[in-house]
């Protein structure tokens, strides 16, 4: 079967396609080029340039591509600008998500991927965050991916979709230097940028209740997001039409701090990566990590690269970018 | 300063209009009349005929009546229409809504009142709820009214906007028979179709952990209901731009079984309303009441109708239209 992959010209949607096709998986592409890069695409996967909110390409995308499941990555991802810009946010996260899903009934589609997040969970008062841990997401970012979550789960209930939820913890690193993340808004690549400019990378608070004052995330391998979604899709294939509806978390379920995330930043790029100490950030929870019990259990799945392998693929990939930026 | 009505021909829309208009406030009405209706108008009120989904008729609208100020009214309502088509209600009540943030934000609008809902709760674990109770809608419908709140207190925040969410609990009655609730999906109007049918009203399960054994609500009069939009119109328009952002539930903090309901309707409309016990409905929490501490201390504001007036003032609306129905 042809799997439709919206945002596939991303940083996600790119190592996502790339592990469909060497699972032997038929995919398209439809992906407007806003931050998707047309090169982390293989040559012969067709790309239907074109916005999440232009029903008539997806109509076209789902018949000449004879698609039956569709892993949805378009989205606006950034929690500042969402803040500053919630029209956009709400426009492109879940009216773009309506479209596609509203495209995909009518053309008879009967899988759906969805691509969210533990920003849904907003501050959670918990050691491991399950999928049933309550949702209160802080910023419109988190709310439209949780709004994504819920009209995906209802579209699947009233017309037969099978459906699968992720909620990524914290994706880090890269298959190969040309898929790497080139944006500049998740830690690693913020840290890489300030060290080369040579500028001290900022830790935002190191007074909260964890062991070394510095907040806890749950970082995972873009590769592992990958391979998720790789079990996911075959998940949906196998399962009848309409009796999947299923929420997971992806993470590795092991708490890392940023001042350890910073230690092997300095290790792997032989920059010196001590901190300046700013003040805390309005709305960082002390600590987010996934309980990855349940996605183990539903599909067989398990991470298995470690940081220093998240690192020194993202370090890879930035001096790709930036040849002067290795010592 | 002119309101903005949308749904303003609708059953609540209705009443606020009326009290609006006695309150000495200027109100312009947009209303698609797909289920309001022209006659629950004043002549004297513009009616703009057009959906929440038509950017320009809002742009015309706002500018043409110099609105300040936007009630937002227009919206699906109906928790099993909901999941039967969830397209049609993120449609109506999210993109519609988010069409006239947006032309109210462009227009310089800068305060805005949101028709919430009790539904945002779910299954509310709480004797009171609050509106620090945790949000777990359980219907698309009740999804699309917390994803709503959300919007409106992200725009208000991006945009300078003062914003107000009133959470309603069980509506019910009516300022008189040409303003009552035309539909048939609300307790007392469901019950008024069956016993003028001459059928036993139904109960759907008496095991509940009540005192009686039925579902426990906070039944308030539409009347109460529009008492408290003046209330924050006029705390809207008192405060500077962008300085209040409230979401209060609108309740009388006292719960009324269903059983209770019949008893009073019973007496009231003269039929015997011995109710048909049948199997509780999936989705009905034992009890939901509101703590209304909040609006009383925000707005300065407390419900003064009784059941007794709700259900005598709704009798009098079905019989106005029902005339044979009348013992």
């Amino acid at each position: 079967m042809t799997w439709l992959i919206t945002g596939g010209a991303g940083y996600i949607g790119g190592h996502v396609v790339q592990q469909l096709l060497d699972a032997g998986e038929r995919v398209a592409v439809l992906d407007d080029l806003s931050t998707g890069d047309r090169t982390r695409l293989p040559k012969e996967v067709a790309l239907v340039e074109g916005s999440t909110l232009d029903r008539a390409a997806l109509d076209a995308a789902i018949r000449e591509h004879q698609v039956e499941g569709v892993l949805h990555f378009a989205a606006k991802k950034q929690v500042g600008e969402s803040v500053e810009q919630p029209f956009l946010y709400y426009r492109e996260n879940v009216i773009g998500l309506q479209t596609v899903l509203e495209a995909a009934a009518e053309g008879g589609v009967k899988r759906f991927l969805f691509s969210s997040s533990a920003a849904v969970y907003g501050m959670p008062d918990v050691d491991l965050v399950t999928e049933s841990t309550p949702c209160a997401p802080m910023s419109p970012y988190g709310e439209t991916k949780l709004a994504g979550e819920w009209l995906v789960a209802a579209a699947g209930k009233a017309y037969g979709m099978s459906t699968v939820a992720l909620r990524y913890f914290n994706v880090a690193g890269a298959a190969s230097p040309e898929l790497s993340d080139a944006g500049v808004f998740n830690l690693i690549p913020m840290v890489f940028e300030r060290l080369t400019a040579g500028q001290a990378p900022r830790v935002f608070g190191d007074d909260y209740p964890t062991p070394d004052g510095t907040c806890v995330r749950d970082f995972i391998h873009v590769s592992d997001i990958a391979s998720a979604h790789v079990a996911a899709a075959k998940r949906l294939a196998a399962d009848p039409a309409g009796a999947t509806s299923l929420v997971l978390n992806i993470g590795r379920g092991e708490g890392v701090s940023v001042r350890e995330m910073l230690d092997v930043i300095g290790k792997v790029t032989g920059y010196d990566a001590t901190p300046e100490i700013t003040p805390r950030r309005a709305g960082d929870p002390a600590r987010v990590v996934a309980s990855a019990d349940l996605i183990n259990r539903e599909l067989d799945w398990t991470a298995r690269h470690g940081v220093e392998s998240m690192v020194a693929s993202a370090w890879e990939g930035w001096c790709s970018r930036h040849p002067e930026a290795r010592k």
